[in-house]
């Protein structure tokens, strides 16, 4: 095979590139972004070597422990548990929680058999009964199984003398949180159940 | 900047990807496919390394002359000229055709600013005037930008003294070749003006 085959083969292992724009992204890398191939060559590289997991919050960090983890001005006794690092970001941005997070970097999801430890369930059990955790606010995504992760969380949760709370509402049913408007999401926080 | 953001933004740099899609990408590559993300920038690398133009027809070759220039079996009074690999493809599939070719790499654009130099115009008057080329058929896209390049490229090949064609109108109009199905290229190549 030639590199410019191999090269269209291995774009299309992207997550929604079928083979039209993988021809087309090798094409214009060749012809007219040859530095611009090596920056994302590079830049791949980089990051399958340096990012990892947070030990205490499961996102993606390059440090042992992540920076909101270890500041001390978050509020240690709540935790917000969020689908993805994008789902937190989206939280963030919204100044209205001080607390700190658990990222599940994924959603129950039987039929792509994505199970209970696929998404660290044990490891988020044990950091919640750390002792200084009082309420874990479920921030899993409006849909479907995000609705049947954040059963199966609070299940969990309660069994082990957890509060538990959902965000409210006021998140739109079936949407992805990361796309959700800042003050749904700031007023969903104030309410939640 | 962390390694994660940099790859985010290294992304971006693919056509067609923008930010959401980008931080898609890279989430996904480091939780589901970390093996692919060194594929994907090996074949980059490799790409990038090997990849050159044809020295006659100017498509993308690891040679110094592509396998198409240095068929003996190839009609080398007949010369294809296309805007791209893809098209030059889309011509070989119909299975009509058994001359040589010449590909643009693109087609006359002034409002991106390209102009005959991008396009190899040089080269292909020079490539054309081999002494064995008879005919030129201008396959560039059916287009607006495609036909005023066949036009250029017409009164160029004629000046020379080179009899020029178009393929026929059989190919919709507005359309890109590399999208066309094989027996409307095929009737269009019989039908060459
Ligand atoms: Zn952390
Ligand atoms: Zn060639």
């Amino acid at each position: 095979m030639s590199s410019f085959d191999a090269l269209v083969l291995a774009l299309r292992k992207l997550p929604g590139v079928g083979p039209k724009s993988s021809t087309r992204m090798a094409f214009h890398l060749l012809q007219h972004d040859r530095e611009a191939a090596h920056q994302i060559a590079q830049a791949l590289d980089a990051a399958m070597r340096d990012v990892r997991h947070c030990q205490r919050c499961n996102t993606f960090t390059e440090a042992e422990v992540c920076d909101t983890c270890l500041d001390p001005q978050r509020n240690a006794a709540q935790l917000c548990v969020v689908e993805t690092p994008a789902d937190q970001a989206a939280v963030e941005r919204t100044g209205s929680y001080q607390g700190l997070y658990f990222v599940l970097m994924g959603r129950l999801s039987p039929l792509d058999g994505i199970g209970p430890r696929d998404i660290g369930l044990d490891r988020l059990f044990e950091r919640a009964a750390d002792g200084e955790v009082r309420e874990v606010i479920v921030a899993t995504n409006f849909t479907a199984e995000g609705e049947a992760t954040a059963h199966v969380l609070a299940e969990g949760l309660k069994s082990r003398g957890l509060k538990v709370t959902r965000l409210a509402r006021g998140v739109p049913v079936g949407s992805e949180l990361e796309y959700v408007d800042l003050g749904t999401i700031a007023h969903a926080l104030v309410d939640r159940r």
